[in-house]
């Protein structure tokens, strides 16, 4: 049984809307079959046509989606290329063609499809070089995504085990199957013969014609027997050209033969092999006209999963299993225990793009915030708050309630959650503290990653501050040691024949008024204005600092060398997370918001009394410079293997101690509309949630829908009248046994906090942390004075004893919340004065009669507002350890009056911080350090006890 | 024409040594098929031990190897794990289960595969779990080099498109065939009827017919016409289970029917489904059997090609293609012209295994230590060292010649080789010098992944050497401020009830000769001697460190806080690349060797003299630990994509100026026998490279083959009489202009450094780097005069303005003195005296009459040697800019007496340090830092200005 033959010549210019050019060999129109050559072209016509079509679709909601098929060609098979570039150009996409000389290498040929790869504008790319270079390496070398050819392992492979609608179907097998059966074969229960085909293309061929229902043979031109096997195929197909020597009688009349050997592989189209004129002839331009245009619709489809990738999608999650012991392990054994996911596959389950991350080893990776402009018009998810009760000096795990709501929500109930937290300083991590990554069963793991360097944000914060720390001293030094001509001639040098101020000096001089670009047109006054910051060293305000615990660098004199020709002055060192960069860091939107605001860091004052900037010193740029990856949130995993940002870590007295704007905005995007991010505020509720809300969503212009207020049976008892707790000191026995009456007294901190909650106008739901030794009744009591108390819910959490299974009721509880309508509203109003703003905080939200200013923080307060600063939010800096300014008044104090000591600003990160009491800004090594305890078996390479 | 049947019941138990379980229906023997069960059961047999004897042979020569296969299986199908048991053990394999309940779920099931395919014991990973389970995503997570059942993509595309050697085929299919062949079935030609297969297992069976030329046709039991095909075919093959519905009439007698369908997938073996009677009837359980045993030769298979990756391998390095442009570009538009390679795919060209490398982002990762264990019986490659004459201060392009000469060895002469470089300190990327990663055309790249923060190894240093600066004065205030009780019950709490010392107080203890581990019995003396380090603040010698210029850090007072309680004293900052830790960084060889060199640092003397160690201070375990990613060398590429480690970078005047050991010794790993390893000595010859040989081979015990000493025609003219070179002036017109007689008189300096390294009886090759301004008679002038006075060679070199092809003489150059034996010898024994050891090196290298001591070097040498540390090496730290220790006496100064002002002591990094003259280690901002032109592109992200 035969099937309906080819088409013929003519007709062919049509399409291609020109003259094929003269080959030598005058082409024989052929054989009688019943379809007319337009017949054959309709199917190119109607691939294009509907190529077209869908292409035209995406383009209507993606205007600025314009693939690009890139092909890469070795020799000079023009034909091939007017072919693709007119079926291209019809069918609406652009091409690129790179041409390499014939005998180029097959290194040379890799280092073109690289360069691809990375080139986001393409999005296919097909190899038309000759059968010897498709070696595994230059295959394997294509991107699967961009191999519209299907001539990769990995789509060779998708095909075969049936998963054709994820994979590309090489295009030249197409043609045949769909030549065939639009001419009328029906291919079922067909013998086909297979001859002289290889690698993708034979397989291919294969797979499709079993996919049919055909009987298949694969043979090379020199198998024995080739005649008889010609004589019984019903079909013959041909992967290579026929040898001169088999002739052509083998071939039965009637016989249907497919000639694709002047396939794409070898580019050599109709110039001159011998023509096999048979009954059911399908010429061989057929095939490959028919390929071309099956490659354009390979190409829009892979246009269209690349923009399906852009769009948010659903979260393919895959949880780690949590086997939760008891009594429960260390926070290091139990971090030790669970087998990360890695990072990469973590990142591509959250529906992040390859491109989206830079990956630190295993298990961190940052995030670029390209992310952010992909996903603008994606509806943000819930966005949850964790704060705290007023806690006892051992903390009441709010990084573990963060934790452990998300572990619920994701791992256990399926809903999207991201958490975000503070990266910690380093230094109390060697002093009194250890690890902070939450604990128990509710950790971020591992658990040394994040506690450890992390991906040196905070070393970019040190060698930033301290640069501009020695820009300004040295500044101060050259101006008293150099005249005005001097320091100019150096400040704006001879380079090269030419003097030019640079961007950031032609700034200064904008400030200053002088409109001059030419340095030699300056006038003398100007030239020294413009050369002489003239800073007063004793309103030096920017101090250096290190992330080390060393209080010997508390208060020194600096500058005692000689060749600092006796300019010593008093100065001091800072935590590094006290530094201003961190909270510019942690509140900042963008790199250009960044360096914007890096730029207005105010350092010291002039000794005209008008501040000093980082822009006038000339130094934003490079301080941008080496924050430039630090502003990329980083990527870790909960031991659920939930994703987590953490990122920024600014302390929360003279800071507002929050993590950053970026990682919220971007964990929001990511989590989708059903999904929640849950970050966390330091301190008390009373200073981290108040800054949260006044400072950190001023600045993010972001709307929380719920606030989860973390309590504990131990501070509670505490705020009740229970005995002092120290750290590092065992708990009495009061807060260790049931004691009903100290829990009820204790509640009033609680409620206080409920109502500074509500300020605010967010429903809160409060989460008792539950610890061994509280009881029943001690836990019930709580969340029934919470709920009498305005607080939406009350729930105990098991999480740091079984993980998120220990916290669904919380989530639960948090996800009914949420679905609340917020009412947030800021407390105060900018534009309102300083002083005021501090009297509003002190009383609604400590409950202070009222305020007293020193007369240095009034000073501060009137030079700040004289200079313009009037209208910043303020940001408190005030003992946790109580509502008031006395740590050791617990409970909820009434009638005191708040002493204000000074003021301060971080004009770079936007609030004024008025000072309650002294505040240590670098804290000190104990006597007995944890690092006699730190060690590195220096086998295993594993960190021991440093938790 | 029906082949052979298959083989009855009976003899099956001989082969698995036991009776097989009584499973409920009584087995009917059948089949009058002439092979008796022994022939069928011989080839599996022979498959066996066909395994068995491959897996001996390679345990001879790797005895640490114990594959092991790991099967998961969900359900309880024991017999099957007895089968592959007994086969396991009969292999000499070893075989872990993994059984899962039978409802696990798709997650469950991928918990398991992500954990094995990190478990390096594991070779092969089979999954034996029901057919619906085997999704797209469980088979993908499966890592393909242990997927021995070749179910994933990407071992099925290998297989189909012809790559069978390369990948694994599917056991199941594989024996089908073996069976049928075995049976005297000729496949050539025979119609094949593969019935309800699916995915991998129907494409693998398709496959392989293919390949032995058969005509197969693949359908489902519901497929219409089914009688007719079933009639049709020679031989059926059943890929599931035959529905009751189908009357086995269908089936021709005298077919040969192949059931797989109880096959691994489904695990369910012989337990009560039908079984065909028919003539040519290959029991299933024979296709279970052969198949496990074939799985069993795939494992070995596996084995063998871990074990090969296990041994070196010729790199597969894909170079990149370089066009310079002429004029030569600034150095950040060539890096950024460039595109550089992804980093692991450079790992893999180069040899290093996907779990010996950590990712940094796109272009940089760590190399972990594990590679030197792999690699300890691999021949190292030869080893180069880059030194250069006597300096001006601009540099002679030491870093660039190091560059050059790798791009030319491997992108031009197809030779492997690694350079070695410093990474550079942040600090003066600020202030004066702009970037450091070679120039022109020959550079690493990213040049600003180079210079910014890189991996944070800097930052390292610096968060350890102030973590031990803050425990010594924070140590003596406690010690000043507490008694002896308060001091030890401090030092040893009661934790628990129960008091311990810490691992570091017993060797403290140990140290002190007190032989007790109990801490309630020490005496009063020894919890003093014990408790009290009495340090004495004036021998102070550790510095704090910070990676910024800052001048005014220079001298400081420290601990004026009233918290300090008036603890004040005099201190300094470094510069952090002086820290001691980074001479231990660069001179390490393990983790091992790093710990225990930070715990011998002598930070003081205790007021009794006695050296006072970081091991006192109980830091030794949080220095490494804050250290345990830094010690992992860097890797990152040239412009041509060829591979280069950056890895520590210590001064080279107060420390030996040379990149780390363990980059040096991974590199000679990597390369191979004949590859070559190029790193660069800091400043001149006279200190860089004797400090090279003194120091850092004595510490590595490597022998290096050849030096290449760079020279500049203006170097030489400098030191022939020229006018004085100041950075940021123009060049006077003696260095533009041809000056033959200048250049013949700098040549001194020239041949004394040759004759300098001819004490150390290493080969030199003098590199000339020819700048724009050299005239030809100028560079034929140095050529010859330095052939004269000994250099095996002397090569111009143009790799600045052409890349590696310029120096392709230079690199023949090296590879000729390379192949000579190389007579390696120490300039000095280190057991002589420390001040004779001075006086060697200043009368043999530097030329000076003799030495004279200060009565301060004198006596720090006395108590040097009386603390026992007289035998180690000497690192003289003497200005670069001249031969003497006067920075303008150029040339070869004659019989000068070189004045030692001071004597210092590193002894963790093990070297003696004597001040000839004094040393600045912290450098100041000039008055116009180059920051006031670095910018940062908020749109493109790309640094502007650095370089």
């Amino acid at each position: 049984s035969s099937g309906g033959g080819g088409g013929g010549g003519g007709g062919r210019e049509g399409l291609l809307g020109q003259r094929r050019p003269q080959d030598g060999q005058a082409r024989s129109s052929c054989s009688p079959g019943g379809r007319t050559p337009a017949a054959r072209d309709s199917i190119v016509r109607e691939v294009i046509q509907n190529s077209k079509e869908v292409l035209s679709l995406l383009q209507e909601k993606n205007p600025a989606f314009k693939p690009v098929l890139a092909i890469i060609q070795a020799g000079d098979d023009n034909l091939m290329q007017e072919i693709n570039q007119n079926l291209a150009e019809e069918a609406g996409l652009n091409i690129t063609h790179i041409c390499l000389p014939p005998d180029s290498s097959e290194a040379e040929i890799i280092d073109e499809i690289l360069k691809i790869n990375e080139d986001t504008r393409v999005h296919g790319l097909a190899l038309q070089i000759s059968e010897n270079l498709f070696s595994n390496k230059v295959l394997n070398a294509l991107k699967p995504e961009k191999d519209v050819d299907g001539v990769t392992d990995i789509n060779l492979g998708k095909l075969v085990r049936g998963d054709a609608h994820e994979c590309f179907v090489s295009p030249v097998a197409k043609a045949v199957i769909e030549l065939l059966e639009k001419s009328g074969v029906n291919l079922d229960g067909k013998k086909i013969l297979v001859v002289g085909a290889h690698g993708s293309l034979e397989a291919a061929l294969q797979c499709l014609f079993q996919r049919k229902g055909s009987m298949t043979m694969s043979i090379q031109w020199k198998t024995r027997q080739l005649q008889s096997k010609l004589h019984e195929a019903d079909i013959v197909v041909l992967g290579s050209p026929k040898p001169e020597e088999i002739p052509l009688t083998w071939i039965q009349p009637g016989t249907t033969v497919l000639n694709c050997s002047h396939d794409f592989l070898s580019g050599k189209v109709g110039c001159g092999s011998p023509r096999i004129h048979f009954g059911g002839l399908i010429e061989e331009d057929d095939v490959i006209l028919l390929a071309a245009a099956l490659r354009i619709q390979n190409m829009v489809s892979s246009g269209r999963r690349w923009l399906r990738e852009q769009q948010h999608r659903r979260w393919r999650l895959h949880c780690l299993k949590l086997q939760p012991l008891s009594p429960v392990p260390s926070d290091i054994e139990i971090s030790r225990g669970q087998t990360p996911k890695a990072v990469d596959v973590l990142a591509k389950e959250i529906g992040l793009l390859a491109d989206e991350i830079e990956i630190y080893g295993k298990s961190k990776a940052k995030v670029r915030l390209s992310v952010l402009e992909r996903l603008k018009d994606q509806a943000d998810g819930k966005y949850v708050l964790v704060a705290g009760i007023t806690p006892t000096p051992l903390g009441e795990g709010k990084s573990t309630v963060t934790i452990g709501l998300v572990q619920a929500l994701t791992a256990h109930l399926n809903v999207n959650s991201f958490a975000c937290l503070r990266q910690p300083s380093q230094g109390p991590t060697f002093g009194v503290k250890g690890g902070a990554a939450g604990g128990g069963y509710a950790q971020v793991i591992p658990m040394e990653e994040f506690n450890l360097h992390l991906t040196g944000d905070i070393h970019a914060i040190t060698a930033a501050n301290n640069l501009l720390a020695a820009a300004i001293d040295t500044r101060i030094l050259h101006e008293n040691t150099q005249t005005d001509k001097a320091l100019y001639n150096r400040l704006v040098p001879l380079v090269n024949g030419v003097r030019e101020f640079s961007e950031i000096q032609l700034a200064r001089l904008k400030k200053l008024g002088i409109n001059k670009t030419d340095p030699s047109t300056l006038t003398e006054e100007e030239v020294s204005k413009f050369a002489r910051l003239d800073i007063d060293p004793s309103t030096i305000t920017w101090q250096r600092v290190l992330d080390t615990n060393d209080r010997f660098l508390r208060k020194i004199t600096i500058g005692q060398g000689n060749t600092e020709k006796g300019h010593y002055r008093q100065a001091q060192f800072d935590i590094a997370v006290a530094s201003e960069i961190m909270a510019v860091l942690a509140l900042t939107d963008s790199l250009a918001d960044m360096k914007a605001r890096l730029g207005r860091m105010v350092v010291a004052s002039d000794k005209s009394g008008q501040p000093v900037t980082a822009d006038d010193l000339g130094v934003t740029g490079a301080l941008t410079v080496l924050m430039k990856d630090a502003i990329k949130p980083n990527l870790m995993q909960t031991l659920e293997g939930t994703p987590v940002f953490v990122h920024a870590g600014p302390f929360a007295n003279i800071a507002h101690g929050n993590s950053s704007v970026l990682a919220d905005k971007i964990a929001l995007k990511l989590v989708g509309e059903e999904g929640f991010v849950v970050t966390e505020a330091g301190f008390g509720a009373d200073i981290g949630m108040e800054k949260f809300f006044n400072i950190k969503c001023r600045a993010s212009g972001l709307v929380p829908n719920v606030v989860v207020l973390v309590a504990t049976v131990r501070a509670l008892k505490m705020h009740g009248g229970g005995p002092s707790v120290t750290a590092g000191v065992p708990l009495k026995k009061e807060y260790t046994e049931e004691n009903i009456q100290l829990v009820a007294d204790g509640c009033c901190n609680l409620q206080k906090q409920i109502q500074i909650t509500q300020l605010f106008g967010v429903p809160v739901v409060v989460a008792l942390n539950v610890f061994k030794t509280d009881t029943r009744a001690e836990i019930d009591l709580v969340c029934e004075l919470a709920k009498r108390a305005g607080a939406f819910d009350a729930v105990p959490c098991y999480h740091w004893s079984v993980g998120g299974k220990g916290s669904v009721d919380l989530a639960r509880a948090v996800r009914e919340a949420a679905s609340k309508r917020s009412r947030f509203q800021f407390l105060y109003d900018v534009q309102v004065p300083i002083v005021d703003k501090i009297r509003t905080i002190a009383q609604a939200v400590y409950g202070a009669k009222d305020i007293e200013l020193s007369p240095e923080a009034q000073a501060k307060i009137d030079r700040y507002t004289q200079q313009g600063f009037g209208n910043l939010p303020i940001c408190m800096a005030k003992t946790h350890l109580s509502l008031s300014h006395q740590p050791d008044k617990k409970g909820v104090p009434r009638d005191f009056i708040l002493p204000i000591s000074d003021v301060r600003a971080s004009i770079g990160a936007g609030f004024i911080y008025p000072l309650v009491g002294t505040m240590s800004t670098m804290p000190g090594l104990p006597t007995r350090p944890c690092f006699y305890d730190i060690d590195l078996d220096t086998e295993t390479e594993q960190v021991k006890g440093l938790f």
